[in-house]
């Protein structure tokens, strides 16, 4: 394996096992995930995000500019997403009234139902995959953690006001 | 906030804020480091994760399809990535001899400079944002949180081999 030789910065073994440890953890169960919920639904994990963000928001729509901070895309990608899951009549698009420049991102009731039917695959792999794996001392100490790294991460969400400019 | 109403597999408070807080923590703390990475050097955290996986694999190079799966991204995403990296040439594509129909995606020199500054800005943010709000005995207890999550995902990677075929 080719190493670079600035070793100064380098982590240590403990260091990058933690810090790695965690982004190949979380991106082993969801693709797991992923793979359960297009398999049973034919709904990408990505999609049932954007699903459950509309699902939590006030009056079931978020600016597209939030809902690209909450599934963390780009505009341009989110943008794609977007078009895709109306093509599917998951979600529709709404202009702003305000400005008549931005757009919401709308819940169709066939997404609202499609969320409802995901939710208990999902459900039911975050018990297995995640929450399975830990005690409840352990998911206390977890979400210690996360608190740690980002306050509020933890909390639960704290949906986009509806008004004001949607830019 | 809307509810579902199917109680019967909400998850506890607890449970929700270790999972989420999860998510919730690892999406803001990529969102700072791709933040940083692109004020310094132009360079998507995402683009910075595929030189990384070159710079670690065999001979420099992935197949594509081992890529999609290191980076988390569907084929046609990671596609589009390497077509950007490929534009500010950063890597190359190379047809495979074997079987004339799949690609290697190849790091270039440029993409290999590119690396080894862009590194040093990743590390200091890796520090400042995760290690430095855990001890010793934290980052142990979380290697071993991931790996009961995932066998393996704290064992440096594992290069994908460069022979065979590159479907």
């Amino acid at each position: 394996m080719a190493r670079t030789s600035d070793t100064a910065v380098d982590l240590s073994p403990a260091e990058l096992a933690a810090w790695r440890g965690m982004l190949q953890a979380q991106a082993s169960l969801l693709h797991s995930m992923d793979a359960e919920l297009t398999a049973a639904h034919g709904l990408a994990l990505r999609s049932y995000e954007v699903l459950l963000h509309l699902e939590e928001a006030r009056r079931h729509r978020l600016r597209m500019s939030d809902l690209s901070r909450s599934v963390l895309l780009s505009p341009s990608g989110v943008s794609r997403l977007v078009d895709r899951m109306e093509r599917d009549g998951l979600v529709r698009r709404e202009r702003c009234s305000e400005d008549g420049r931005g757009y919401w991102a709308v819940l169709t009731s066939r997404g609202e139902a499609m969320f409802r039917e995901a939710r208990a695959t999902h459900l039911a792999g975050v018990r297995r995959l995640f929450l399975g794996h830990f005690s409840g001392d352990d998911l206390t100490r977890l979400t210690g953690y996360w608190e740690r790294l980002v306050p509020g991460a933890t909390k639960p969400g704290d949906p986009a006001a509806d008004d004001g400019d949607c830019a």
